[in-house]
């Protein structure tokens, strides 16, 4: 039901603006310039073409179907122009606007009307107080944030439902910076129709979704279908919740900003344990951890083998994996025996396996596959410190490879500047997820395992 | 007594070598490339001269005094070289070689030998097992490493030291990458003399030195001559250490990479806490607080003031800082007053104000200043999403400029690609830390005050 916003065959962008710059316009921008395949509808009481497009007065002078509205007006005014895509028919709105529950009583009111105008009919409601909706592959886009600032994913498995604007367009911008995809994403806001669980029901069943990543102040529906909801999907699909609003403070700021109830974080905690959500203690576990998903194979179990050219790394990566409960055992006799066979004497034939800095593209093809081969371990953590001189670009098709090969998880740590970034942004865009620190890495690893684990004891 | 491995007025290279690429003749072409004010002596048994340069067979036949050598041949011939050093009155070597006590007993036995021959002279060894010393100033630079794959930073005031030779080079690559100057770095692996108690001494008295950041396997003196090196300077210089070898795991992987002990963690943190030394849990609390202590003034108390103009990003600042034990007072009565005057009524004038999306370089600028002149906060956390329409670059002079005014911290959160990444390169060249994430920024705000409450305990 909530296809029309993804996929609509025609949009009608209602505040459309003749200024650059203006939220109106940039959003009627990005339609004509990313190349969507519908037809565009421009809404403007000034009807002078905008971008070469016909402009009209109202969405009811459109002699066609409208499939999804954009809103982006000043609040005073969106209940009588919902009022209209109503009558429309149009099955799918976005409103932009702000000044709605978030600011307080008068814009609560408001709020309600708008929930009244639509209630029993057939169209749905994104908003308001959003940037609204990013699809990577049929091109709708209404987040207003010029692409000279925020940069837009291409298309990949991660969707990502935001309450907070600002977090979404950052986090796209960050996601697109790093080379990795996504599928939808959706600024929810103030909730007043479409809802998290909504969201979440809709995403679960999207093909081209693998992980849904989720940042929540409050929830918009009662505890009881949010945990059902959570329930069902984590079954088919990793969630992964950044929740905001932990502490009293943080639970005022949250009112102030979606007018949401932020309630006690130890029983979302809870709650998140119990469906098998995914819980990030940080932003930056939200988007490591989601990419983990999107990317890599479940584990089958635990077991890990570090392979590293950089002795501390080995050592870092070691103490955190211990911490999380990874389990880190040596390499049997036989495999011992294979690698002293293979590799120069100095290298350090432990778990880790430290190639030292001496480290060669053919000396890690050989321990991540052996590891990767054996049923010693169900994945492998490959660092690689690019700065040594013994290794060059080709060390992305040996990683690139293996990851595609054996069917377990293969994360990459690789931490530096200019050249290290660019083997990154290869990798990342081959779908081998590479994490700037040992802790990073080593708690995405353990996250793929728990959430392995809590699928085989459904 | 170490400064000639700092400023040294000629220094002489064993192992130079004719090929390009090996390790000999990139210690060489750093020298000559960075335009070291001081002689360069090349030493090889073929004395084809390197880049043009004279060289020598020993450093006997050199008809100069020789301040310090840098000394790469295999480990077998370290001893004759090495005594070849003291009989030439050479006051600093640096053992680049590894092949010593940490491959196991033959290495421990030529340890010992090299120990011996130094005993009672004037002469000072780093290393061996080490990638050297990194002068941003001078033009030291014994890193072998290519400056195409790993940059090095500008002259700055922070000060590291590593016992391992790859977290060393990682750090100096990411910091110059993010615009982060170093005044001195020092790789001293495996201490057979200078440790890292006669390093933290010397840089202690540094002048060019603001804080010391020390990346430690496992003291190489005593407890006791330990907490008494750190109480000494800790009361003179921010010393931010992290420990690797936490776990039991991790202590064993100590043992094969420098051959420390690697001890327990609990003694390790009880001592940091008892000494004043800040401990970083990871390696990113590591870069994160040593660049906070690095630009910015101690706060006098713990009263933030958040200005955000992203209402999620506020919320996750609120969280962190409230789990931390920061405390976010509301600006008071008369502050209030003043805000309502200058900011449209949309701006939330609580703790974190909240500017919002419209947020404009003015309001940002009223906001910080009024909050850094009044005498409710002890500093500021400007959270500034980049993304939004109304800023302009010109956010940086205003970020700069505040942050030298008021003698309290500015620190800065922002996330986003390219644009914002920009924007941060330009702060953090002018000595205002940027952070991606509302918890890193939160931490690195509560560790300044930590630091300064110790201070004013003593």
């Amino acid at each position: 039901m909530l296809e029309k916003f993804f996929s609509p065959r025609s949009v009608a962008i209602i505040g459309a603006s003749h200024t650059a710059g203006k939220i109106g316009y940039s959003i009627v921008e990005n339609f004509v310039r990313e190349n969507f395949a519908g037809k565009i509808y421009p809404i403007n009481p000034d009807t002078t073409p905008i971008m070469n497009l016909p402009v009209f007065k109202s969405v009811k002078d459109v002699h066609d179907d409208i499939d999804l509205a954009v809103i982006a007006i000043r609040a005073e005014i969106v209940p009588k122009i919902l009022k209209e895509c109503v009558e429309k028919k149009i099955g799918a709105v976005i409103i932009i606007s702000a000044g709605f529950s978030e600011v307080g009583e008068k814009g609560r009111r408001l709020e309600e009307k708008c929930k009244k105008i639509i209630t029993g009919s057939n169209t749905r409601v994104i908003g308001p107080n959003v940037i609204g909706v990013y699809d990577s592959v049929t091109h709708v886009d209404t987040l207003f944030l010029s692409l000279k600032k925020m940069g837009r994913p291409s298309p990949g498995s991660i969707a990502f439902i935001s309450q907070s604007g600002a977090i979404g367009s950052t986090m796209l911008d960050w996601l697109s910076e790093e080379n990795i995809g996504i599928s939808k994403f959706i600024s929810y806001g103030n909730a007043m129709d479409v809802n998290e669980c909504d969201l979440l029901e809709y995403l679960s069943k999207d093909s081209s979704t693998k992980v849904i990543a989720v940042y929540l102040e409050g929830i918009k529906v009662s505890g009881k279908r949010f945990i059902e909801c959570l329930k069902n999907i984590t079954r088919k699909k990793p969630v992964v919740i950044l929740k905001a609003g932990k502490t009293d403070k943080g639970t005022r700021a949250v009112v102030s900003h979606t007018g949401s109830l932020a309630g006690s974080s130890k029983i979302y905690s809870a709650v998140f344990k119990q469906t098998g959500a995914i819980e990030a203690e940080t932003w930056e576990e939200l988007f490591d951890y989601t990419r983990s998903f999107a990317t890599q194979p479940l584990p089958k179990g635990r077991r890990a083998a570090i392979v590293t050219d950089g002795g501390g790394f080995g050592v870092l990566t070691t103490d955190t994996c211990e911490q999380l409960g990874i389990q880190l055992p040596e390499p049997g006799k036989a495999l011992q025996n294979k690698f002293k066979k293979l590799f120069p004497s100095f290298v350090i034939l432990h778990n880790p396996i430290d190639l030292t800095g001496g480290a060669t593209n053919g000396q890690y093809r050989t321990a991540i596959e052996e590891c990767l081969k054996s049923s010693e371990y169900d994945g492998v953590i490959a660092i690689v410190l690019y700065q040594v001189p013994t290794l060059d670009k080709n060390i992305t098709n040996v990683l690139i490879e293996l990851s595609k090969k054996y069917g377990k998880p293969l994360l990459c740590c690789s931490s530096g500047g200019k050249s290290t970034r660019a083997i990154a942004a290869i990798l990342e865009t081959n779908r081998v997820p590479v994490y700037s620190t040992p802790d990073r890495v080593a708690k995405s690893f353990s996250i793929l395992a728990k959430y392995s684990e809590w699928l085989g004891k459904k």
